[in-house]
């Protein structure tokens, strides 16, 4: 954490004349707050408001300042000594702000405020010296503020407060440590055009009230559907509300593909449909098999090898026997990156299975979707062009904040033919323009967020280049690691070999269970280390790390990477605090 | 506009010494960048930049100014002569953001340039004397711009241009005259909201990674529970992604309610499932069925009376009907606040069908939802206590940036029944928390958007008083403009009386059809009215109103007022625009 004189504080005022020791410098006001606040908010003060010099450099007869800045003490603290100008939030309300008469002035110094709180947020985010989590259990935070609802309005003060005590007790989600799940990292540019999107406020569903979105969104999915290798980027596709929603999408457009009369007869005017699967794929494919009449009992999963491949000869032999009970097979998912192991289904013999038994292929690449931007790494999609259609979430390897799923397919209409309801109100047939581009209908959703804006705009500031020195980055990582502890005391791979994403599994085996035979006490005591030390973690608040059980195996980590802040030596970390929260037990 | 000068130009300097025409003031800088931008520009200019008097007489020795601000010119105009700083968006990319080593200045400024664009975006939302929309036909923005995505990183003075120009096409959702869709305006304590969301990029599965909004989500869908009128907010809920997947899920949970084996076994092991929802009720309805397999066909659309209002005689007579035919009737989706007519079924009276035939009563509230916070208009969704589920989306008329639909259910724990898979990779069972808030099991989806916050900070702003005085104003407008015309020449109501919720759906008749004879020719040539004013409207830009045809009534104006920021002048605009487009047809 910088102190005052030291380099972060003296930033833009090389000369030195920024050094808060000499009071007659015109940051002196901020001195006082300093004090106060400590840490980060004595940065952003310092950053904020602390050169004042530099304008005159520039030749100006003095640094004109924002009266929306004015309006509120970057440091956030309560007395602060800084020039807080003349808005006071603690007598403005909701009501005062735009679209109120008058209301421009404190709109803006709010929003400003509220971005102050947020850039705050963000350079935190990133500070190793922070903790990832603050932890508290449900009915301690429950009860450690007061987040009830009432009939009254609060003044702009208390909602501003509530914008910090949120943040106090959120989990930093781009904290380098920061492991837990396939969506870990803060883009900034992402942050950005998602902001951008908030300002917009508008709806997918026609071009007309978002014209500009629904190109991007066109231009977008016609440039990852190329990426797949799809001739000319041609087919369909849509932005979804996630994974789960892309892979049910699939499943009813393989339905209907097959049977398009189950749009308006419903499952009881088709055959009993089969969807395969395997043993190691996404939850989502049964839970979409539940929810469109399909049921759950009609998902077959498929064995896979030690690696979490799905194994063809298996598929092949669940196909023919799915048809020998008269039962027709509709739909094979393929995983490209499954969620624990990271494995990738073989995909150029599967889609030869669904080619032999006209079966529709989906590639589940919602995780490994992300190294089709890899030259180096795309070879383990291969085959992923012969798909019918793909799920790809560019919010996880990809870095874009959440939401951002895609579902492609190959055949174009087909998604609009399956869902369209040609609701009059919002798909009148006398526009104006062109109704191509009213796309809301393709969708299950009627009212639909966009999702595709800061996806497009970090592809245009980062180019295909840029994911591909992210992921190319984040599976060096991954090897690094494995390569640390294949061979350390201590631990065990789930699986051998080089992991082929960034998942590595292991189980961390603490000295009291190393010399013990492998029996079944030793399996249930090693089944309780991940928790414990899961547990201790996030009690620290230092690093975060997912665990579970898979088939037979006891809970082990799983460790993921798609974090961009994530280094060697956040790897490093990670293992010695496994080893320092995990050696007693 | 405000011009130099004048009463928003000298914002802040009361004392007239931020008169842009005295050469000698710290503001002088600004004067050409005023001549270059015109409008807007130079009003955030001025606001932002204009009044460096000011601290000086709160005893300041200079006012201390941003380096972040500094980075760039508010007015976002090359050239421009204000003093720009040292950050050369042109030599910076992407990557020398956060988290790059000294990424965080450069990421400040940039974070910060990009909010001032969308400050500059909000203020001129509500400004009357700017356009809704730019309109161009999809053929002509796909060329205007360079849309395309590239495989090398364009430089973030080219990202900064993309956000200006998608705002520059962007609809102006929040403009006082917006009244094209259910859900307008833009809401400056929710667009704070999710600015903080959107920062703290999180997922919803799991308390592990998002305590607060978890939090949130239980308080405030308990408080909704408990003002739909359920004994002490019990029930369950979530938030979904839009009024149609929560439809859906309704239909899901009462479908699982009656036959829980479907969920393994699917439609095949259930008798044929048969569900009643009006004429005029939203198209989700049947989107949802034909997803669930249920299909279209056996959604039974119930007739309306002219008001558009279910008749509950022929609701009782098709399930009858139903029941004769052995088919199940399992769901009954009553109606608060259709589209087009904003009408109101007769929830009590449906609930006593539900309960003597036991099916499962669920209320569309989407839209109508709404009036439950107006002790004023909240008789008209009486009845909506006895539904099992109700769906209810805040982004529409309370003004809750999009999006922000919640699922409300009145027995706890068949959410979780229904789709839960149990997936040990998120929902691992040993952790050391109360797992009754890891939430994620009971949605469809896996990762889910945080919604809630947006409501829940808008809520602790307005209080419920404050969404009531929105709503209370809004239906206020719409009596307004309903009086306006009922009697104006050139005017014809779809239906009589005075509007239950926003909806006014009316005709225009233009002078050349006002003496013709009602009949065929007449209605032909009517149906070609609203079509073009409405092409018109965008053309000009100047406001947006929605039309459409329904059943045998014509394409009319469907006037709904959500938008806080609407007045009764932007009603007299919206009459005389119409009259003012529509006079020659």
């Amino acid at each position: 954490m910088a102190t005052p004189g030291s380099g972060f504080w003296s930033f833009g005022s090389e000369d030195g004349s920024g050094d808060p020791e000499n009071p007659g410098t015109a940051r002196a006001w901020c001195q006082v707050a300093q004090k106060f606040t400590g840490g980060i908010g004595n940065k952003l003060c310092a950053l904020l408001y602390g050169d004042a010099e530099k304008p005159a450099e520039s030749g100006g007869s003095g640094p004109p300042r924002a009266a929306a800045r004015k309006a509120a003490c970057a440091c956030n603290q309560k007395p602060c000594s800084c020039p807080k100008g003349d808005v006071n939030y603690a007598f403005l309300h909701a009501t005062d702000l735009l679209p109120a008469c008058d209301g421009e002035r404190p709109t803006l110094a709010f929003l400003q405020d509220v971005v102050d709180i947020l850039l705050q947020y963000v350079v935190k985010s990133f500070d190793r010296s922070t903790k990832v989590i603050d932890f508290h259990y449900p009915n301690e935070l429950l009860q450690e503020y007061n987040w009830e609802l009432a009939d009254q309005p609060q003044n702009l003060e208390e909602i501003l407060t509530h914008c910090q005590t949120t943040l106090k007790y959120a989990i930093k989600t781009g904290h380098p440590r920061y492991f837990n799940q396939l969506s870990t990292g803060l883009d900034m540019v992402g942050l950005a055009a998602d902001w951008l999107t908030s300002t917009a406020n508008t709806n997918m569903f026609t071009y007309e009230i978002a014209p500009v979105f629904v190109l991007l969104e066109y231009v977008t999915l016609k440039k990852m559907r190329e990426i797949i290798g799809w001739p000319g980027g041609s087919g369909d596709g849509i932005f979804s509300p996630g994974g789960a929603i892309s892979n049910m999408y699939a499943m009813m457009i393989a339905r209907f593909k097959m049977f398009p009369e189950v749009k308006e007869k419903g499952m009881a005017a088709v055959p009993r449909l089969i969807a395969f699967t395997s043993e190691h794929s996404h939850f989502s494919l049964k839970k979409g098999a539940a929810a469109l009449g399909i049921g759950t009992d009609s998902v077959i999963l498929i064995k896979c090898d030690e690696r979490g491949k799905m194994i063809p000869s298996d598929l092949e032999r669940r196909i023919l026997e799915a048809k020998q009970n008269g039962f027709v097979p509709f739909l094979v998912s393929a995983t490209a990156g499954t969620t624990v192991y990271g494995a990738f289904d073989p995909l150029l013999a599967i889609a030869d299975i669904c080619k032999k038994y006209k079966i529709w292929m989906h590639v589940d690449a919602a995780w490994g979707g992300g190294l089709l931007m890899s030259r180096k790494h795309k070879w383990k999609v291969s085959g992923v062009e012969r798909a019918n259609s793909v799920t790809w979430n560019p919010h996880k390897m990809m870095g874009v904040p959440l939401q951002c799923s895609a579902l492609l397919v190959r055949e174009e209409g087909l998604m609009q033919n399956c869902n369209q309801m040609h609701a009059s109100y919002l798909f009148q047939q006398d526009k104006h323009y062109d109704l191509s581009y009213d796309t809301g209908d393709k969708a299950l959703q009627c009212g639909r967020h966009v999702d595709v804006f800061k996806l497009w705009l970090m592809w245009r500031a980062k180019g295909t280049t840029g994911f591909e020195a992210h992921v190319d980055k984040c599976l060096e990582l991954a090897e690094y690691l494995y390569n640390i502890i294949k061979n350390r005391e201590g631990y065990e791979m789930v699986f051998d070999g080089k992991p082929q994403h960034t998942n590595v599994c292991f189980w961390y085996i603490p000295p009291s269970l190393r010399t013990l035979e492998d029996n079944e006490e030793r399996m249930s005591r090693l089944s309780k280390v991940a928790p414990v030390i899961k547990a201790r973690m996030m009690e620290y608040g230092t690093t975060m790390v997912s665990y579970q059980p898979l088939g037979d195996k006891v809970n082990f980590f799983r460790m993921v990477i798609s974090n961009p802040a994530a280094t060697h030596q956040d790897i490093d970390f990670l293992i010695e605090e496994i080893e320092r929260l995990g050696q007693d037990l």
